[in-house]
């Protein structure tokens, strides 16, 4: 490739209404404690960022380490979609290092990052501005010999003179960039402020129009979407950003949110994405099952609570019309439907249909009687489960919903060898079935004892402990999910012991199959879905 | 109190560089699912929002059930301060039983909500325009009867026409309301949105100027701070907010994120807040601990990694000057101190730091080669941690850094009845001590047999077990964080079975306590905590 060359005619002109999503998970999602991956990890999670549509992967930082460069050689090789790119200080060897690493992708770019700022040039760097400019213009050229790709990184440009920020970007152009980046490093900026940044930039950066203006932006005020969508009002054409905003301190802008915001804002943006929407949800839980994160109950577009109500008031509206709460639809994340979660917030309407799903007909009267006693119990606990229902419906003790009981439990557990279980269940009809396991660990050996003794096995799609409280003698939460019959069933137990919670928990749901199966309900709902619209038979 | 008497005369003049802080924790961030809290929760939580400094506690909603009657009522009787804030439906029951729930308090606020937007009157009120401005003016005017500060919040306004949520702000303030809320409910707006209308409401609405007017703001698209700080910057000198963002769906507007967004750019927004922010830390995790909720670490301001710098060159650039990546101070928000966290992408700086502080003084050639060593470790590992580091120093395998080795261990327990286990420990002078106990569960007994078996006493201020993986034969994760001469003292172990890996996290304590002992290196660092400038003694 010619120096010589205009970057015009090597990059397509930008389109307009397009904004290309420049993923950034495995690198500077990657780098933040707590978010390491392993090679095999990586190239899991970049297939995941291919199908769901992503137009660059930043896969690392070749020179970082050894295992750093094998992840990015990896995924170049492998993955075929997205541009490959990797990172690399404005240095000979890291710029080739990137070179050889994505080498081998279908379309591979080279990332080039150098401070600008005043604070950083003098206590990073140790670099005058002009030295700044020098060797910026060196890596950028020595990359474009390498490859047709090269963005430019102004590092901390927030915080730089804006007369240097243009000098600096306007002669990275000239040395062959084909995407500038303005990233605002430590998450200082505003809407305003970064919108009229990115204003002038498209005025006054000479051969800005030939280039991609990209943002990279991150959150320690709560302000990284927000600065992201304000960028690209203003010009930008590439967005930088992370699955969950992942990243450094408070993380990067979260790509499901700037990608939600395009959509369902488009009368304010005009602004597109090539995402596949649906796929925003499992590339999330993907990304949390690898690195064993959580992700908290009220993250915007991918959290459990996105589009559950509880509020009697909202579950109301909702009930009559969607839209009175929802400005998406739940589908279009990749959630299966609206949740209704009942608690002691929620109105009669939503308990009604909740019945009605877990097959309860109930005339007004003892829906006003059932709605008082729902009340009481809802006062009392945090979340209302549909064995609780059944229990308020039946006229019974929620605890004594069988028809399996606890007689018995037995674990015991040897370093380093197999633990073993043992428990005794009595049936309402009066059989009593004992039964023994080993396993793994105490926990694993008491579900598949319980298996056992109720002849009824567990397909389970989700299991978690957790302890609910500091100390030793901590209260533990097990919550396990189990898949039947196309349905997902939930359980759950608490108690200072781990294994008679995951015991506990087991049960419920070994229960809700039993009555399942006996009453030939089939359209009774699990607890972590919303109702069906009808059930035709009391219990 | 008069009907007639104008609100000017009863409401302070809105100071025009100060923010008032109405916290709603309490009210919409505990009817979100999961969220849920019991009276004695509940009171505790506002306890705290008073040390915090917030202007307005919303306490509840008191004709949704009896027991958040009971819990506005405790607050208003019990905490000194804020003005507490309880929320009523347009309705005169509600009103009351408002003024009823908050008679005790120093200064009582009733807080009436009705929906103004065309879908919320068509779908859920089933009202015109003219019955939505008669309802609301009535209640309004009795709630002035019972209360000299009354709030009203038109409900969905931002998809209100606004000629018409100017005409019903308008009637309200006539009616004689103190404070005017204007809520984002569904989460739709952008910061130039609701820039633009909060600016024409000042302009428009009659009498705004002689009341606060107010933001609600939800985090639907991400936008929740953002929104919250452009409707502040075009006039709201009133910010509704909860603590770690917490309400329905994705949450409301985070109070942290708003309030250190407010003083770290001053320079934009030229506005202050009441809040003690070393306070913010602390007031986050008791919410966290009291909801059983876990705080992502990329959380802005109050997450693990906000003050958290993995990255070599983010580290190196943070030891010469903190504001080269730090735009806030830890201390600020109440954190200790930066963390830097050891990891693959960690360099020669940050591992000399470490090392000295936990006693390992080494020259340059041996530093060359023990990064070389670090490096590797770190490609395999997530977190490089202390015990890692001292392992490397010492030439040692991790895995066998002593003193004491788990030699056997045996757990066992009985549903109902109490836990016991039994260890052998192995001290590498080859001492054997075999001991047992009994607990709450089998990981308290493993706990207590350990204390017992080394002799030495783990005074325990965390505890948390997590599966780490789905199916059965889940991964367990154990961590321990230990008080210790001022410190505290962090263990974490991993096996399916999560009683040997709570064996395993105790034993990595009890070993850095025994070498502590031995070497008596006082200054030796916690894996919690960044290192200390200098230790005199190689280990």
């Amino acid at each position: 490739m010619s120096q010589n060359q205009e970057p015009q005619q090597v990059v397509p002109p930008p389109v307009r209404d397009r904004v290309r999503v420049f993923d950034t998970t495995l690198r500077d999602g990657e780098q933040a404690p707590g978010f390491s991956m392993s090679r095999a990890q990586k190239l899991r999670m970049a297939q995941s960022l291919a199908e769901l549509g992503v137009d660059v992967i930043e896969a690392g930082f070749p020179q970082a380490s050894d295992g750093d460069f094998d992840s990015v050689r990896a995924i170049a090789a492998e993955i075929r979609g997205p541009t490959i790119c990797g990172l690399a200080r404005a240095q000979f060897a890291d710029i080739e290092a990137v070179a050889r690493a994505t080498g081998k992708a279908g379309r591979a770019r080279i990332h080039i990052f150098l401070a600008t700022s005043p604070i950083h040039r003098r206590h990073k760097l140790n670099m005058s501005r002009e030295q700044v400019l020098e060797t910026g213009f060196k890596a950028v050229r020595r990359a474009r010999e390498l490859c047709d790709d090269v963005e430019f990184s102004a590092e901390d440009a927030i915080r730089t003179e804006p007369e240097f920020l243009i000098e600096a970007l306007s002669i990275m152009i000239e040395a062959g960039a084909t995407t500038i980046n303005v990233p605002d490093t430590v998450g200082y900026t505003t809407p305003d402020e970064i919108g009229a940044l990115f204003a002038r930039l498209k005025r006054e950066v000479r051969g800005i129009d030939g280039v991609v203006l990209s943002a990279h932006c991150h959150n320690d005020l709560g302000l990284g979407v927000a600065n992201s969508l304000a960028a690209l009002a203003a010009g930008a054409r590439q967005v930088e950003c992370t699955i969950s905003g992942i990243g450094e301190r408070a993380g990067n802008a979260a790509l499901e949110e700037i990608v939600m915001a395009l959509r369902t804002r488009a009368d304010c943006f005009g602004l597109d994405t090539g995402i596949r929407t649906p796929l925003l949800y499992p590339t999330s839980r993907l990304l949390a099952h690898l690195v064993g994160a959580t992700i908290p109950r009220n993250k915007a577009i991918v959290g459990d609570n996105a589009f559950a109500h509880e509020s009697g008031i909202h579950q109301h509206g909702m009930l009559k019309n969607r839209e009175t709460y929802e400005i998406m639809r739940p589908e279009d994340v990749g959630f299966s439907r609206t949740q209704l979660v009942l608690g002691k917030h929620s109105g009669r309407h939503a308990l009604r249909e909740r019945l009605l799903g877990l097959g309860h007909e109930l005339d007004d009267a003892q829906l006003d009687e059932l709605f008082t006693r729902f009340k009481t119990l809802a006062d009392k606990k945090r979340e209302v489960f549909d064995s609780d229902l059944d229990a308020l419906a039946l006229g019974q003790d929620p605890e004594a919903l069988g028809p399996w009981r606890l007689e018995h439990l037995h674990a015991s557990t040897h370093l380093g060898g197999s633990a073993s279980a043992s428990v005794k269940l009595k049936h309402e009809d009066g059989r009593l079935s004992a039964e023994a396991a080993i396993g793994d660990g105490p926990v694993h050996a008491v579900l598949r004892a319980i298996e056992r003794a109720s002849g009824i096995n567990l397909d389970i799609a989700d299991f978690q402990v957790r302890s609910l409280s500091f100390g030793a003698d901590a209260q533990g939460r097990a919550t396990l999910g189990v898949r039947h019959d196309g349905r997902e069933l939930r359980g759950r137990g608490t108690s200072t012991d781990i294994v008679e919670a995951t015991a506990l928990a087991a049960l419920e749901v070994v229960n809700r199959i039993e009555r399942l199966n006996q009453t030939q309900l089939n359209h009774v709902q699990s607890s972590q879905q919303p109702p069906l619209p009808a059930a035709a038979n009391h219990v």
